[in-house]
């Protein structure tokens, strides 16, 4: 079954700006059996790491962020842009793939010696993981791992992200 | 447990504007008994009514929707703001509380045929709730039912959508 999720993401040539070739995911969503494989498959990856609360990016890290933290038993925490969390937050600037942004997460949400789960759906540069793992630390959290359904190798994110227990379902 | 899911939402005064008590559903999603006790029992209210998908508009819309639909066992159909689906689209223009806006479907998240569940956090004024429920009809899509965690009842929600079946967890 592994091998056969890249059946279900197809490239998009140009998007979201020429010369990009995004992974699609949502013919995985579409499809039950895909989808449930490969969020079971994320979080038996991290059972028994003593993870208590999984921290996602809006807005494709949400679809698998919350169903890891359902499997899991954990609390589920959401990152946003700026100025969507409605409670005072905390925040971060980072570079990304195709710019620069800012990332919230609720000053609540996080609370000394949580052990978090970082998932999203795709590790591209690592730039994004990187920003939500240093928010998590800063509010005082332990980063446990990292989970993603697709990682761009060629875009080498570890580098960016050493130290850190990383798994992704399926790699290109 | 069903009335105390109103202790873990918060209000906030004047979010997103001026005026606006904002409902703040995240001290839900951050209690694994409280989160997962409010997904049960949506998915338990729409068991056995032969949903395949589950239709969710980003971004809060997908954190109940993705769960909802790994426990139903659907395919979970994301529907998200003009230029954020990467494949070719399906769009409406809709009013909402705050302003105009237009919501995209991919062109083959849907087949004739499909009974579809629409999920969200927050029914509100029902706008966006209708507005979804006409791009699955437009794309061939029997809707079901809806499930959202809060129903706003002094906004009449219902009075947009007769002739569906809506279950909320909590009313105000």
């Amino acid at each position: 079954m592994k091998k056969d999720i890249k059946n279900y993401i197809r490239d998009i040539p140009n998007f979201p700006k020429e010369g990009i070739i995004f992974k699609d995911i949502t013919p995985v969503l579409k499809d039950p059996i895909v989808f449930s494989f490969a969020v079971n498959e994320i979080s038996s990856y991290f059972t028994n790491k003593g993870v208590n609360k999984v921290v996602s990016m809006e807005a494709r890290g949400f679809i698998f962020g919350s169903v890891i933290s359902y499997i899991l038993k954990c609390g589920f925490i959401p990152v946003r842009k700026k100025g969507k969390l409605p409670y005072k937050t905390i925040s971060i600037e980072y570079e990304l793939e195709y710019g620069k942004d800012i990332l919230e997460i609720h000053e609540d949400a996080i609370e000394n010696g949580d052990n978090v789960l970082i998932v999203d759906d795709v590790l591209a540069t690592g730039g994004t993981a990187k920003a939500v793992a240093s928010l998590v630390e800063k509010c005082g959290g332990k980063v446990v791992g990292m989970g993603f359904l697709v990682e761009l190798t060629f875009l080498n994110p570890r580098k960016k992200l050493e130290g850190y227990d990383i798994y992704s379902l399926v790699k290109y």
